[in-house]
């Protein structure tokens, strides 16, 4: 979540802050945090104090603290940060692939492999496929096209992978389809699926992924994030909605709800900017008002 | 979409610029549209204009025009205005009718009765169930509650009935659950639901009454609307965002996406503020940009 939601803020968000936050997401009970991001601090200067970060954070028991993981140098100093899980990123458009990471998506794949021999025995590895579901450059994304990328995966013997609707265009049927298809393609794998609420769909595809079995989502506190090609639009599905809407519907996700709407509160101060979070504007679905008068 | 988006809106809207509306939506190929409220004047002042927009507006082929008629008396006007379809409201929660419609369920239910005597072969009767996944003074609402409701209106003779979620408290556990169980208990019946993204579940709730067979679904235009006990939370959820996440998961809706977003991106002009609709500033899912110089 620190990752994802804040690497599009303009403004620097202090080192002690960034700690903070992910220590008070742990004692939320989240049970995966990407702390930050190991990639070139030119390229991402917001996330620049990635390893002063992993070394200041408490960590906490049950809870896996991962970071983005661009090429072996990245992988490296994660490493060095004792960092459980890499998160590696391959776009399955390669135009995407080339403006996001100045690769083509099969070199991507190289470095995958490569990080994969070096994490061993010291870190997971999982990998987020982007544009999974479509591209802001090349449109439609086939099925085919994203399992042509876990194929590979799955020869190096990835096991943990994100499904990415990179920029909100994907749709429930569309999730169905991919998430269904793939659990039953490569049942030994663990599907994490990743949305963003751009137009308005992130919790009806969470619904459709849950329906064929997804038990683990990324969510983004008060659904920060954004895209750069879908402007005035929402970020990342919100961590806050996501659990409210899974808790009400009777899932146990682990998390105190309260405390997590607590850190979303304080969330616009950070950021200095409104979040489109809105179980934190609205309260969960349970609060009840005073009877009005005279009734 | 008309009554419920301008109900809440602070600022008169000019007669002609809801005629101007009701036509385009018309053009856009929306079933059903809710002109305005037969209430009176005084409670909701912005549709104090019905009467005159209903003379107004062009009737189109195949669209059927409803209001919203609190009473006998409204349901006089309605009918003089040769309003399609009557939509009357009665609240599950008892503390809600009254602080909404100043009477008590009991009392509503027989009005309704009366209305649909009335009405009989000059109007259709749709009843709007609010509050039937929760209340904002008594809290959670059961299926059973619900359905003592409609076994009333059934008894009426009602076959149409809207089951609303009024202030955006449903989640997709519930709304399947309770539309499931509803279809199969009056087959006869043609259910329509109407959720509010209050709690950003508004499209998620979609998808699970999708699943259990209904095809009907109210939105409100830029899901204007809101709640005045959710202050700061989105409203209706948004036709056009509804009809575009239809449309890509390759349901024919028989409406014109980009005749819906026009109207919509005019939207903000006239009620002289933003609105929630997400895809009217994101653009269709199969919105692509040009490649980034270099690659």
């Amino acid at each position: 979540m620190l990752r994802d939601g804040f690497q599009m803020e303009p403004d620097f968000i202090p080192t002690d802050t960034k700690v903070s936050l992910a220590n008070r997401l742990s004692e939320a009970g989240i049970s995966k945090i990407e702390v930050s991001s190991f990639t070139s601090p030119k390229a991402i200067p917001t996330l620049a104090d990635a390893d002063t970060v992993f070394e200041r954070i408490r960590r906490y028991p049950g809870v896996t603290y991962t970071a983005l993981v661009p090429n072996l140098r990245g992988c490296e100093r994660a490493l060095a940060c004792r960092v459980d899980e890499l998160n590696v990123v391959v776009s399955v458009s390669e135009t995407h692939n080339l403006a996001n990471l100045r690769m083509r998506p099969e070199e991507s794949l190289e470095q995958i492999a490569l990080i994969s021999k070096r994490a061993a025995d010291n870190a997971a590895v999982n990998v987020s496929v982007s544009t999974a579901f479509g591209c802001p450059f090349e449109g439609r994304i086939t099925r085919d096209q994203v399992f042509s990328v876990i194929d590979q995966l799955a020869a190096f013997g990835i096991e943990l992978v994100t499904v990415c609707d990179t920029t909100g265009v994907a749709n429930p049927a569309q999730v169905y389809d991919l998430f269904d298809a793939a659990s039953r393609r490569w049942p030994e794998m663990s599907f994490t699926a990743h949305f963003h609420n751009t137009r308005g769909m992130g919790l009806a595809n969470v619904i459709a992924a849950l329906d064929t079995g997804i038990r683990y989502f990324d969510g983004s506190l008060g659904g920060l994030g954004g895209c750069p090609y879908a402007p005035g639009a929402s970020g990342n599905v919100c961590t806050e909605d996501l659990v409210h809407m899974l808790q009400m519907m009777g899932y146990d996700t682990g998390v105190d709800l309260d405390l997590l709407l607590g850190i979303a509160h304080d969330l616009p101060a950070i950021v200095g900017h409104d979040v489109p979070g809105q179980v934190m504007k609205a309260g969960t679905s349970d609060r009840t008002y005073p009877k009005p008068a005279g009734l």
